[in-house]
């Protein structure tokens, strides 16, 4: 048993909408998880005993969650940033080699310790800024192998890192360049057979999809939510994110936990999450790299109740981006999200998200997951850009 | 005399417009200079004997240089930002004593050792990321007494950190509540006998002003740098950033090292600061801080052959900035430079707008000021977002 006493507690109650802040807070753990928060004068007397840790009056939030990233791949694609700012049109990318097929190959042609080795220093990058628990998805492999093998690199992540892995297959991101005239078979051969097998490898953790026009069909990823939620699996989706094509709302209609990016969402769309307790996940750091200028219906969302998280999306070709912290920033800044909402983007509405009802606030009962942080007052975490004012991370209890 | 043999040198040849890519280099440090650097298999033979340090094959930059921060202030701002977001109006934060005058009353309360321990932290994380000259301006004091505190400060920062701090005059940043009716008052008495102390102490390395509406005009800034001409100091404007006063012309025309900011410069600014010289410094933190739409002539500074140089502005209010990395990933991503445009901007054409002709390359007889990557390609640096690949900073040949 232990006690964290002389800090500050941000607890996070997702009703509120704001930070609940304990000053001169207590907070007891018993095997990994919260057994008490609140005021150190409240502390009950039965856990006078356990062995203390004085914070020195710090910060205390739960720790992050950065609940949608594309962080296994093979290859860079800095190169083809460069060439693009040199003007390259994306022919000559393409021609070049570049473009997502581009990670496609390199996913496929990586093993398993290479992709591991490749994504550690991404990975840490975001643990040393308090994350504990991480959304890893497939999606550069398109075929079964190179897809279950992504998976089995996110696993591994869990186990040679102290943060949570949560998986999603994510097959159905683009169409490979051997199925290009089959998209029916794609899904049927790679998307439908390797979920199934996935699955009874205990991989997969939830099923995602791109329903764009240049990805897949609204009708399309019906029919893969409908396998999934046959196997028992939450599904997400990537939606409206370059056009509206009522992914957002098909994804709720199936009980989705999140529908992700939204740049596009119409009020209908609004109207089914918050029927439906969908998360809108929002991604500013692919809205900041791409440039775009469509912003996310924040006020419709807010609204309506939708509950918001924020994640880096951090993938190679629209978000190559390592920082949690800055999304939070790139939330306010970009998406005039209050300090607030960008903390529980990342807290509370990310656990949810994952559909992880075991994180992201403090309370008893939850895991013990937290980030403690030197700054005197929880939006410091939003304001600044590129500053990291971790002191330590809290996992399941142990310091790390 | 030290030879860092096995790497890859980016030297940054200021008229190539390049990287200039040595593979398999090596380069000689002899007395805290570069000595020689070039192809391993040309090594002259009498460097034979220096003491050898293999860099496994890393990339090698020149050291970083920031050549436009406040970095040193009293306070924060991050409770104002929120209450911006929240919905708070600009007479609200003002009543609640935000803005730039909250800066102002904390700057001018803290004294030497708390001012030092507070920009530190800011200073440590710009170092992390291979930073090894760091200008930073006065400018929050606005009497002479504080503003020559900060400047101490600086210097300070300078002796306790592995770093070469560049000190500016900044006294023309704001007009202070006490000399509102009496602007010439001010310039005289504090901003003109100010430049005369600090001087005269040997805390200046130029002078800078804010030519605004909001702060001072071009007649007002142009007699304080005849006045800095006349003690030998060198000047530089923050000028262009809201509206079109024709500061920077004005700058160029007294030899200023460097324009600021430039969102709104025109064609006459372009021609006058090429035919002078003048650096453009871009300072992307703030125009995305105040999502700015309107754009620097880009287009036209690289016509006109004007260099272009990149930093922080690292400052309380407008761009809570800590990482030059990031800076460059905004060069690129909001001002379409290409990335070797952004590593000459924080390199050789930094060094520029600082007056200082010995470093921001690697080339015989500039310091030995390396920055040491763990990167396969310079655009590795300004592509990705949140990512610190620093391996090893090298000041003045000491490994720190
Ligand atoms: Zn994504
Ligand atoms: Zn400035």
């Amino acid at each position: 048993m232990q006690l964290l006493r002389n800090a500050r507690f941000v607890t996070m109650n997702e009703e509120s909408g704001g930070y609940d802040l304990i000053e001169q807070g207590a907070l007891v753990i018993e095997d990994g998880r919260i057994a008490w928060v609140g005021s150190e004068s409240d502390l009950p007397t039965r856990y006078g005993d356990a062995t203390h840790r004085d914070l020195g009056g710090r910060l205390v939030t739960p720790g992050l969650i950065d609940c949608h990233t594309h962080i296994v791949f093979g290859g860079d694609r800095a190169r083809e940033f460069e060439m693009r700012l040199e003007g390259a049109s994306y022919e000559e990318i393409a021609r070049a080699g570049g473009g997502i097929l581009s990670s496609v190959r390199a996913t496929r042609e990586a093993d398993e310790e290479t992709l591991l080795a490749r994504a550690l220093p991404r990975v840490d990058t975001l643990l040393a800024e308090g994350v504990t628990t991480l959304e890893i998805k497939s999606g550069y492999g398109l075929d079964i192998d190179s897809e279950l093998k992504m998976l089995r690199v996110a696993r591994r992540i869990g186990q040679v890192r102290k943060v949570t892995v949560r998986t999603t297959w994510l097959a159905a991101h683009a169409l490979p360049p051997e199925y290009k005239d089959n998209r029916a078979g794609y899904i049927r051969e790679v998307v439908i057979a390797g979920m199934d097998r996935g699955h009874a490898e205990g991989l997969i953790d939830a099923v995602d999809g791109f329903c764009e026009g240049i990805a897949f069909s609204r009708e399309e990823m019906a029919g893969i939510f409908d396998h999934a939620a046959g196997l028992g699996l939450p599904v997400k989706l990537h939606a409206e994110q370059l056009s509206d094509l009522g992914g957002a709302a098909m994804a709720a209609q199936h009980g989705a936990l999140s529908a992700d990016h939204l740049e596009y969402l119409g009020q209908d769309g609004v109207d089914a999450m918050a029927a439906a307790g969908t998360v809108a996940v929002l991604l500013p750091g692919a809205f900041y790299t791409l440039r775009e200028t469509q912003y996310p219906p924040m006020q419709a969302l807010r609204a309506a109740g939708v509950p918001i998280a924020l994640a880096t999306d951090c993938n190679p070709g629209t978000s190559p981006l390592t920082s949690l912290l800055l999304t939070m920033n790139m939330g306010a800044t970009l998406f005039r999200m209050t300090p607030a909402e960008c903390l529980a983007g990342v807290t509370c509405h990310a656990a949810r998200a994952l559909g992880l009802a075991d994180r992201g606030r403090l309370a008893p009962g939850m895991r013990a997951d937290l980030a403690v942080w030197d700054i005197q007052h929880p939006a410091e975490l939003t304001y600044r850009i590129g500053f990291n004012p971790l002191h330590a991370r809290i996992v399941g209890g142990d310091h790390v």
